[in-house]
């Protein structure tokens, strides 16, 4: 079966990570996943949140879509004074997320905050924030130790997301809008380097799906973040 | 090893299940698991939202916690200006489970909302919601019948969640407060009543995991999922 | 004449008050005045507003309707993004009976917050939430002179409340919502247990009245209370 | 005893009311009583809101201080992004007390919105508001009259407001800030030109207040009513 | 070509300054410009927002019409949860304006806030509140002069603004609102008592204007602020 | 005098104009003005705003950071519930440049959104929105024309946007931020290819400035704006 864009079912979309696209930020990078586009910018902050222990540091993520980055114009979030609760609930799996990723202790009492903000969205944004989000943060801690702010790299892997669904009755990796909008089952995997599971969203929006429906999904999953742990380890080199 | 409350590894909390707790909504319930409770209650409008089908049905839930629900006075949403990004991320969850609890087109062009107010917490307010929101909204449905509004009862099986995690690196079924604070890995499963999966959210929240821990997760609740729809089966009798 | 549930014109609904019914709040009671049913919570915190004079506290109170507490469902504040006006009012009323009742300088340096949330609403909401409130407050006061943070009851002596109407000409305690929405003349009393008056409302809804037919609603509304702060009494015991 | 600006105990601060003060308002007025300046302007629109009976007409009120009406500057609503809730309460009471002063059939299918803006606040705000909104409503009607939109005055009769306390166990009628600072007991009232109630609010600010203590200070406010509804007549002539 | 009220094209309206009224703003007036009427109030505060350096002043000012001030009613910004873009517009002008008035050193560490409420609008509003808004501040300060709080009056000069258009392709001073709703070119210019610009803000409406016509406005707004600057003079006497 | 970054005093900063940087939207683009990036993106939606007359169009922008496009991180105005004021203002000015350029009756009963979303901003980012925005808009025109919605382009010319100021008493033509912070004298300019003013905001920031002085920033921004139409002839040709 051949999918829209000619990807066979295992196969990832395209991945262009350009970093340092905005240069106040701490660390930036724009990531484009197939015609997804997320500008993701790390900024840090020498102040912790009331409840973040002493000595240690927090990361936290915000994530919003342009107005224009779909197909039809949404209003902005503030014309309607109101988070939008999916931008809610997106930015909540991308700071726990990235949280996953860094030794607080390291970090020391600072704030790293990632802003992801989609410039195009066709499908995966969250999971491009997320696999984006995790070099920006990165760059920016890399530039506490480049500074001297900080001892030693407070990253402890790499991180990445990606989504698998199943359309049609097919399986497939990293859907784009299109097929998104068409599948049964929806399952979005963020995963560390060892294989193993930081978060993991499944839902049955079409059906619900057996417990072997979802091992092959988390399967594509693993395969796909595998990949994508690749490209984010030639971007950034060694940790 | 023993729980903090005397209870197995793989056993729920008891549940208790008062129908009709408030007289005026289309069907209501108090559910309680362990020491948390959760008043459900479900309307019933002659409207459809615009993204709806003609001719189809809604389903959407809403959650909050009162302010002394939990060990702290929290403040209103309501004096803060913005629903919690908790509560959002959760009543989506509730919203995507309920609907796939339900025949839309059998439902016809009306929306049910099934409110989910959490009078005390103790650990698992979102499967609770689920839970007794079906019982909520399952009593709506047969009203509907009763009263000649539609047809036959569009509810298409039972649904009902339940939370498994890691503690102390024991697998643990329904963590209470206590338990789920220390708890590495946490994990919601809203199921139907062939243990197929409807919405799955695992978290590591102490440490990533692994493909077979979180089988096991799923394992357990695919247990308590049966056990709680055992209870919601004698609460409503056939459906 | 008979009234529609077959009370006389000044005998109270039957009152229920379910103490603790909620476990973290300090004080918190259910309590019930027929159909209506308003949970009471007390909170305790260590500080108090800046307009409070150094070395004394302060009690407030919260009110707010469940969404589906009525016979049709309202939205909630926070999709409004404002506090109901009539929400506004009501607390503004229950705050300050409430804090008639306490002396603040034996209550010390910190403040009460009384929440009143209506799960079932019929009519007295307002007064229902001061002599539950009072009750809720009274045990966070308990509770605090039993840990010995105070030494003393800060507690002056028993507040309640209950409103009087006038219905078809005839005067009437203690109005359920259909006898509300046909008031002519409306008056809510909040009285202390030596009978005298902490606040008063009164609304010619209808018409206006005059100044001994509010004499009149005065009176049911002193032999209300007097009822009232009897089952207070029993509810706590001596002060 | 001697009042602070050498009143006797029952005599009302002196009263001017400046009609048509602002142009483009249907009925306009500033009422000064005392040091207080309230702005009152009434807006006719042809609509009314979705719960008033088609063929009548509604009557709605708003309050607000601008904010250096007082001895101390008060941010402005929008800053903190909620309607203060005292004035959410006094422009509910307001809005009560005009409505009583109208015939909704004759008024017909429109909405008299009138706006009351303290201009300079020392007391008696909402009093004063209903007074002077009196004043602008009765105009705004008239000219509706005027101009044959519709046949009859719809102004049932005079209605106005005052307020009395007791300060130093004194009673006294029309208290000014300083007065009001310091009462025990504050009442105010909104009357008819029979002399009888439509609004009364008692609050026993210091300490609470006998039924006996309530007559003497209801008997002020019929006093004081009846000249501020003397020098309505004298602005207006016959309705 | 006469001009709707009479004036002559370079004529101003005529302008009524009526200082202190209202009593509690350490500065005040009503200015009226024709049918414009603007209450400015100026309020000191012993503060200084973060980014104001230490032991330097500031001055900022808000800006709101009452709801009736214009032909139609508009709802208040409270109600719509928003401050209008239009006021956050304007009172960005009038506040930058007003700064350029004051030796911040002089004034010391302390804010001054110009609070400029609309009574009633006809055009202008803006240029009537710097012009207004200054004679607030002005008296204000020397309040703290004479109250010994700052040694030396900390207003470095006269400061007001006024507009001016072209209509019917007729440049003309100072437009009231029917002029303005037919202007093709609409220019406010806020002047010091060099003739020197402190703001300038042009638009055309209807068409691009020409430097050349540009010239003219500016030239006319040069007499326009002469002459306002003297009215303030004979309101201020010696700054 | 040397420049920052070696310009001449009358020279622009290099600008790059990226089309169709986002593929959703009927017309895009990014610009580049040095280092401040902007991303305009027009929006044709088949409605027009109730103040519009029938048969005719409307045009619109909104205006925002991304919260990392500066030196410092600031807070989402979503997070602040409100538009941050300087957003406002300057929305409002993109707004009238942008309908400014465009025939109503031509463009038909529809609305154009442009929104111009900041990436990074140094210095001239509501110019840069004014001239990126006019592109994105003439694009999303022509795409009315080649799908055949409209017959005619409903361009009226170019339509460009640029500042001038005064650093150490030099004028200069398009500061960056760093000059900017500088500025005495601050002026904004937005030209069609008449070399006629739209909109020209000229602030005296650190002094008031002459007559003659404005005249000199003037020139300056109608040669900027002469070679910035240059460039936007070149991106789209004839229009």
């Amino acid at each position: 079966m051949e999918r829209l864009d000619g990807r066979r079912w295992n196969e990832l979309r395209s991945v262009k990570i350009t970093t340092d696209f905005i240069k106040f930020a701490e660390g930036s990078c724009l990531i484009e996943c197939g015609d997804t586009k997320v500008l993701c910018a790390a900024s840090v902050e020498e102040r912790i949140p009331p409840h973040v222990p002493f000595g240690t540091g927090w990361v936290t993520a915000e994530y919003s879509m342009l107005p224009r980055a779909n197909r039809e114009r949404s209003k902005r979030d503030v014309a309607k004074l109101k988070l939008s609760p999916r931008s809610a609930e997106i930015q909540r799996l991308v700071g726990r997320s990235l949280r996953a990723a860094v030794d607080m202790e390291l970090l020391g009492e600072r704030t790293i905050t990632v802003d992801c903000d989609v410039l195009q969205g066709d499908g995966g944004t969250r999971t491009a924030s997320v696999t984006g989000g995790f070099i920006a943060l990165a760059l920016a801690c890399r530039k506490l130790v480049e500074e001297g702010t900080i001892a030693k790299m407070p990253i402890r892997g790499f991180v990445s997301g990606v989504s698998a669904g199943i359309v049609d009755e097919q399986p497939m990796l990293d859907l784009c809008y299109a097929e998104d909008s068409n599948a049964m089952v929806d399952l979005n995997c963020i995963m560390n380097d060892l294989g193993e599971i930081i978060e993991l969203q499944g839902t049955g929006e079409g059906r619900a799906y057996t417990v072997d429906e979802q091992r092959t999904l988390v399967e594509l999953c693993t395969k796909g973040n595998r990949e994508l742990q690749k490209i984010q380890r030639e971007v950034l080199g060694v940790l």
